[in-house]
């Protein structure tokens, strides 16, 4: 019987509530393969923690969290209470740097039965990857505010680019593309208009590209980008992005095939030299949570992507199909789906479909 | 009868293919309304001429535009021959800052018989402004490049607000949205990643806001408004957003009323101390320049708002109806919205309609 240990951090609003259908597809799963979650649960990271403590983390989370084998986690923010900058900073932001998670992995996939808000678009149309920089670039917290309270007050922020940290991530995306049958890399940028950092993104896509001849490469600036998601999402196979544009288009990519509810994400530290943390793509939604209506979808599928980089490929896909049998029955779609069933009805219809 | 002095620069691409179309219907719509337009067209901020002269512009450029009611432009950038970093700041981006155009007035609106890529959205369904920061934030030329060549390479990229700068184009949109009759302002953020800058950006909203009692506001971060411009675009009356964040969305709204080739923009100087500059929100499109086949409606809708910017209002309104009635003749359409006309084609239908 195989073990993994598991830090599971729900933190905020629907995360607490689409964090445990995670785990009942996940421990069904281990029955059904043959492996056992050692789940440790984490209050932390939660605006609840920090309206008690002040701070969104103890200050030996890191000790706290040790070395599992990966982490689950649902969302955080609830801006009510809390600055949605002094939530994220204080938590995510933090960890995807202390555990140098430089990938972002993202998956944009219409499955079959889910509407689309795209015309026309059936199931294979649209079928993507998203690798986003996740440690460095738009996301600095390098700068600051002068003449504060004035009229003259001025604030400013860096964007930090290094060629370690642009370089180690186009190459996992060349990568992922080289294993890919399209073999087909976008880059996003935007060089006209930022004249500093996205010129040297350029180069060093095109600098890498010399590496991968059997990768077909191209780029588009941002605005453009979206606007092909949306008009041509079937052009894109893997789409490259510093860590602002893989923010958009990982939500804009998601929104094309139907919700943001059902798109998972993995924060990879490639070499493992720390854990890698795997949360859905939406957020703590404050306007829907408390109310049981939540796509648990995103979270599940964030959980299969756990389970791959374990190693449990089988379950992983297996999840996946129960996954897409589940979505194709409308009455076991949640309500952003045009289904009426709630978070637990679905959740507990993707157990069962393993 | 009026006179109206107008700068016209084709520029690169299509824009050497539209703009006589739009001059077309503008001239047409003069007779029609008793005014003349004094037209002084400059071959500058073209790729052609910098491959000539080494720069995009005459050093004198200010002098030679001089100071006419308005600048008529096309598109600038020709990728394959010139960066486009060096053929926008030397042109476009330019002239946003020297004339202070610190509005870009940008219209998404879906018109009767125009196919969407949105399923089941109709005429009405999309109907919002856009408006957008045009001089600061994101589009700074303040940074550099260290290690340059070396494995340590960095390159830094610093966003700049000023209280100044972001109060002047928020005062625009809260005005706007008034005048509306949803009333209704949206602001787009990203304050959660962008920790410095964003949640400035959101201070001066919500000070602002205090003002403006009668209109509604409301705040997306930049990821999820993407998602929701797809998923329910309806929502939307006046959008205002930073430099870099109003780019992506005014070409995204646009696409989701059926392309970027019908989208005009207006950078204003809304204190009249320097011309206003009026382009198609479409660039140079390298990819079907030449091949006379560009959608002109973004270029006549441009000059549209030209004309409502000088003050003929009723011109102005003309040139829209007509534009509605010819984007309703699939035959009279470019292809980009699956019709069979050409640039001019479409062009002579538009003055014809007037
Ligand atoms: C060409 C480019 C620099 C420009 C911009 O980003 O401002 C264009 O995309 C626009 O929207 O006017
Ligand atoms: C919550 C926010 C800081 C975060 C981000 O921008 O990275 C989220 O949008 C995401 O995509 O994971």
């Amino acid at each position: 019987n195989r073990r993994y240990t598991v830090a599971v951090i729900p933190g905020d609003g629907i995360g607490k509530e689409v964090v445990p259908e995670g785990i009942r597809v996940l421990e069904r799963a281990g029955q059904l393969h043959g492996f056992t979650l050692d789940q440790q649960w984490h209050d932390f990271a939660s605006c609840d923690y920090y309206l008690q403590h002040g701070v969104m983390m103890p200050p030996d989370w890191k000790a706290r969290i040790g070395a599992p084998d990966a982490i689950f986690f649902g969302a955080v923010g609830w801006p009510e209470t809390v600055p949605d900058h002094v939530s994220l900073w204080g938590s995510l932001i933090q960890w995807r740097r202390e555990y140098d998670q430089y990938v972002n992995l993202r998956p944009a996939r219409l499955m079959p039965g889910v509407p689309s808000p795209l015309a026309g678009r059936g199931p294979g149309s649209i079928d993507m990857w998203i690798v986003r920089e996740n440690t460095e670039g738009e996301y600095s917290s390098i700068g600051g505010r002068m003449f504060a309270g004035t009229e003259r007050e001025i604030v400013i922020q860096e964007t930090v680019m290094t060629r370690h940290g642009v370089d180690r991530v186009l190459r996992y995306a060349f990568d992922l593309a080289r294993s890919r049958e399209a073999k087909h890399l976008t880059s996003a940028t935007k060089s006209n208009g930022i004249s500093i950092t996205m010129p040297f993104w350029d180069e060093r896509v095109e600098t890498m590209a010399g590496d991968y001849p059997d990768v077909r490469v191209d780029k588009y600036h941002i605005d453009i980008l979206t606007a092909q998601f949306v008009m041509n999402p079937d052009r894109f196979d893997v789409v490259v992005a510093s860590n602002l544009f893989g923010d958009i288009l990982s939500d804009l990519g998601p929104a094309c095939t139907g919700t943001i509810g059902v798109a998972p994400s993995a924060n990879i530290n490639p070499e493992r030299t720390s854990p890698s943390l795997f949360e859905p793509v939406h957020g703590s939604a404050p306007d829907i949570a408390g109310r049981g209506i939540a796509n648990p979808v995103g979270q599940i599928w964030s959980g299969a992507m756990m389970l791959d980089h374990v190693g449990e490929h089988e379950a992983a896909a297996s999840i996946l199909r129960a996954i897409e049998t589940v979505l194709a029955e409308p009455r076991l779609r949640t309500p952003d789906l045009k289904g009426t069933a709630s978070t637990v009805d679905c959740g507990k219809a993707i157990a069962q479909a393993l």
